[in-house]
């Protein structure tokens, strides 16, 4: 369960009380939500509970107009860095970061991502904390993540080396016409760190803030994880829905139990 | 000027006039803008002003649940090739359309819109109409069009032959990190039959009807015009904007003439 889904109704302890009661062990939490309880409790609780922390959101948001912009976005995923780790989560998710100020120049701003990768990755590595990339939807290439296919993102890790890998959220990807051959191409490359599910809703009212549960759209869950699983990958699937106007508003139980219900149907 | 932009102010009749004050002898305009003053008027306004029709909007729309309505779909295409060839377009958009019915399969979509195309291309080279495919964004992909990039297109293009090309509009294409060997490829394949301009307003509140005024947005119009003209295409930009809350709302010569001031200052 990706923290996220019950951020309408739930902050970190009672997520993990609300997980728990449906036979969730797996959590993703955000770092606002991490920060509002305290680390160090924070990883007590999953310490106490035996949770696997499945990924951690998130740094990233390197590009920034000035030198020292960028600096301080690199010490800010430092600081990330630091986190997952105390949280022991499997990986720290990225999400690049768009265009910088007023600038009009994304391959300018995909080389500022690149940097600002290379700048973290000794760190990362000598905490035990992969980096998952995270390529996100085109339609958030300007203010958030100028890194906008898979193969982009494997691009970028064959560049970059060992300790980088890749986060594939349906959302964001169902839409390739490349998907099934880039999907194929991160197994070999060992580099799928998580697999994170909703929902594209038709029609969708807002960019940001309007996925759907599992089902409730129209992206085949089921081919994409056979396609993921065909490459050997045998980790768990991640829900991460970001609905402000249906899911958030309803009680974390309701929200939990019907993405386990879902789970089941659509994507297991 | 593509009569979109000025359809909260305009009819086609008034459109041309609007234009023509501002200078602009080039429309593209749109099936029911066509039907509302009928084709054979529409077509004596042109020939009477001695305008270039740089496209018609819009064939496509292929997929159906059933082979009866993929047949009603190609047949609605030939009397839009029809239609054109009245106009004396240079060529037909076509905005191929997305998941039908309740299907989640794409793949599944986008052979049908091969299928249909390929069903209507002996017409069109008859006609004389070249057939543009437009990739749309791929948030465009369930609702309205599962070609979602410009190599995607080309790679359709290669697959039919002659007579059709591709329509590049810069909103839909701007994110793509293969944009730039995208074109190229474009251009060696001599497929380039339209250059639309707009720009990607952050926020962008609406999926559909919140495109922005040249320089309004982050799309480096420039860049892409110079990567499109180095193919060789020497063509007319089409200014093509959706905007239901704000330029729908203007008088039409204050649009017209916001367009051609941007065109000078952000484009040309």
């Amino acid at each position: 369960m990706n923290l996220a889904t019950t951020r309408g109704a739930w902050g970190f302890a009672e997520a993990v009380e609300g997980c728990l009661r449906h036979g969730v062990t797996a959590i993703s939490p955000w770092r606002d939500q991490v920060e509002a309880i305290g680390l160090a409790e924070a990883a007590r609780i999953v310490t106490a509970n035996g949770l696997r922390v499945t990924g951690f959101c998130r740094g990233g948001m390197f590009p920034a107009e000035t030198a020292d912009g960028r600096q301080k976005n690199i010490d800010d995923n430092f600081r990330a860095i630091d986190e997952a780790a105390a949280l022991g989560a499997d990986c720290l998710v990225l999400v690049v970061g768009g265009l910088p100020g007023s600038s009009k120049d994304i391959a300018a701003a995909r080389g500022m991502v690149a940097d600002g990768i290379a700048a973290i990755l000794p760190h990362a590595r000598a905490s035990g904390v992969p980096l998952a990339i995270e390529p996100l939807h085109p339609m958030y290439a300007a203010d958030r993540a100028c890194v906008n296919t898979l193969d982009q993102a494997l691009d970028l890790c064959e560049q970059l080396g060992e300790g980088v890998g890749v986060a594939i959220d349906v959302y964001h990807v169902w839409w390739d016409p490349n998907l099934a051959a880039a999907i194929a191409r991160a197994g070999h490359m060992n580099r799928i760190l998580a697999h994170h599910i909703c929902d594209w809703l038709v029609p969708t009212t807002d960019l940001l803030l309007d996925r759907g549960m599992m089902g409730d759209g129209v992206i085949d869950l089921k081919a994409v994880r056979a396609m993921i699983e065909a490459t050997g990958y045998s980790g768990p699937q991640e829900v991460e829905i970001f609905s402000r106007d249906n899911w958030w508003k309803r009680p974390g139980d309701e929200v939990v139990r019907t993405c386990v219900e879902r789970f089941q149907k659509v994507s297991r």
